[in-house]
């Protein structure tokens, strides 16, 4: 990939949390000490910036990767997850005995509940030092999230002084180091839950309100078949309602709707325009399972907006 | 490995199940639909046949595996837990696509329940064909479970032609033709729960004189701490207490129960001290944690067997 005519490499670049999740299909969730037939399986590529990633690319982004990977079956399994979307992950880390998050997830084929252990053994987010800041200073967007919270405050600072937007999903808020992390997001992209916990509003709206502070250029709250809340400089909130559809498989919806906000951030959309086509994006995949297998690409995303509905 | 004076090559030879263990230890078992960090994960072999014949081993037997093996990772770790215990994986069949069974098992740290989800896809137990009949015929015990009844109906009729005893470890009976298989078991050795099941006797003596059969050499009911009943040709079932322990984990006694018994019918032993040695190298399992890294060597058995404790 070559420079474009502003000088970026890439529209997207992620420094955090990978994972591979082996689903596991069973006709119940059994009780302890229970011993059941697994019916089927699946290994898919998941995590907050792998899938937002992922996303972004399938939605027409230049994404790329530039975290730690390991030298395991693991981190070969993500790097493949990535080529075949189209995600660049040559500026990546390579560290020995570091590996994705792995998450075995019980699917229950009956009442549909995912039930989820993840191991966070060798996985350590971003870099402290690493990539070089001439790498994040060739990306229109940085996205971050809240694995390696000392190597995403380094790279925000780095981007926020080329002027350059930090899209943030971030799930937890206790690591040492967070709120300066915080202090340099422009786009905070939340779900409910956090932002409640975070803010002790239930209403998302007012969540947002709570959330925003200097130098935000936005803040969305998202509540999953209820919409969205969105916030701009306007200091007024919005409601984004959900589009309408059957959803199938709600997992890595959240992380859609990041990446394809990144994503049409990059291409200069306004504010609404980014919300709106992020829940579409997210909607998409809802109807379709998998994580990254059921990511919409962007022409399927415009023509379910110009129509208005699946 | 070269033949021994009676022109065996081995002592004991499985065909049956093998599998890997990947056990992921929680803080305590989840309701369904919650996320849940695994504190630590561990890798380990298992499988009613892969147990038996590494306990085999470890008690000074020579085993072999002459049953399926694919080319996948899984398949060579199996191959990998042979190789350090000692077990001829050589007579091994190998086929593209055959997997050991997987299973993934949740560990309760609190509660100590392990709630096992096992995925047979891939693994098929004994061939039909194979092994040649010659490699059947060069070890002193035939050892069988119920994954792949056909051929091990197959491997039981060479044995029992050739006057070699068969030895069973079996769970289910459910297949089509294992009530052939079972009538050419010399050696039945089953848990309380399946004789139960299968008898409908729920006194495990009563049980032992159901299981008895023409043919038989011995049947024994193994039940966990209360100890086991055996029987033999002359009709009586008898008590064998079990060995009063601390126990760690019992994960895998049966199976080390099973391989400590056709390890010393191997050498010779009579039914009474076959039992109270496969007893005595179960406790001691029981003591230590993981299926397999807890079995214990013959001196250790034979030190304890002794001094008659710990």
């Amino acid at each position: 990939m070559g420079r474009d005519a502003d000088g970026f490499l890439w529209d997207v670049l992620g420094l955090g949390c990978v994972a591979v999740d082996d689903l596991l299909y069973v006709p119940a969730y059994p009780p302890a000490d229970a011993k059941v037939r697994v019916r089927r399986r699946e290994r898919q590529g998941g995590g907050l910036t792998g899938t937002a990633l992922v996303a972004a690319a399938r939605l027409g982004a230049r994404a790329a990767f530039a975290g730690v990977l390991g030298d395991d079956e693991d981190s070969r399994f993500v790097e493949d997850c990535f080529r075949r979307a189209g995600v660049d992950a040559s500026p990546a880390v390579r560290r020995p005995g570091a590996r994705p998050i792995r998450s075995t997830i019980i699917v229950d084929e009956a009442d549909h509940t995912r039930t989820i252990f993840f191991d966070l053994t060798g996985s350590t987010g971003a870099d402290p030092d690493a990539p070089p800041a001439e790498v994040i200073r060739s990306s229109r967007v940085l996205f971050v999230d809240h694995y390696g919270v000392e190597g995403m405050t380094r790279a925000a600072r780095v981007a926020r002084a080329a002027g350059l937007p930090v899209v943030a999903d971030v799930e937890r808020d206790e690591y040492p180091g967070f709120e300066a992390l915080l202090d340099l997001v422009d786009h905070l992209i939340v779900s409910r839950a956090f932002a409640a916990r975070r803010t002790g509003a239930d209403d998302p709206a007012e969540a947002a309100r709570f959330l925003w502070a200097a130098g935000r250029s936005a803040v969305v709250v998202t509540c999953g078949a209820e919409g969205c809340w969105r916030l701009g400089a306007d200091g007024v909130p919005a409601h984004q309602p959900a589009f309408p559809v059957s959803a199938a498989d709600t997992t890595g919806c959240g992380d859609v709707f990041h990446g394809a906000y990144a994503a049409v951030l990059a291409r200069g959309l306004g504010l609404m325009e980014r919300v709106r086509f992020a829940a579409a994006a997210a909607a998409l995949k809802a109807m379709r399972p998998g994580a990254q297998a059921g990511i919409p690409t962007r022409p399927e995303v415009e023509a379910f907006l110009a129509r208005g509905t699946v």
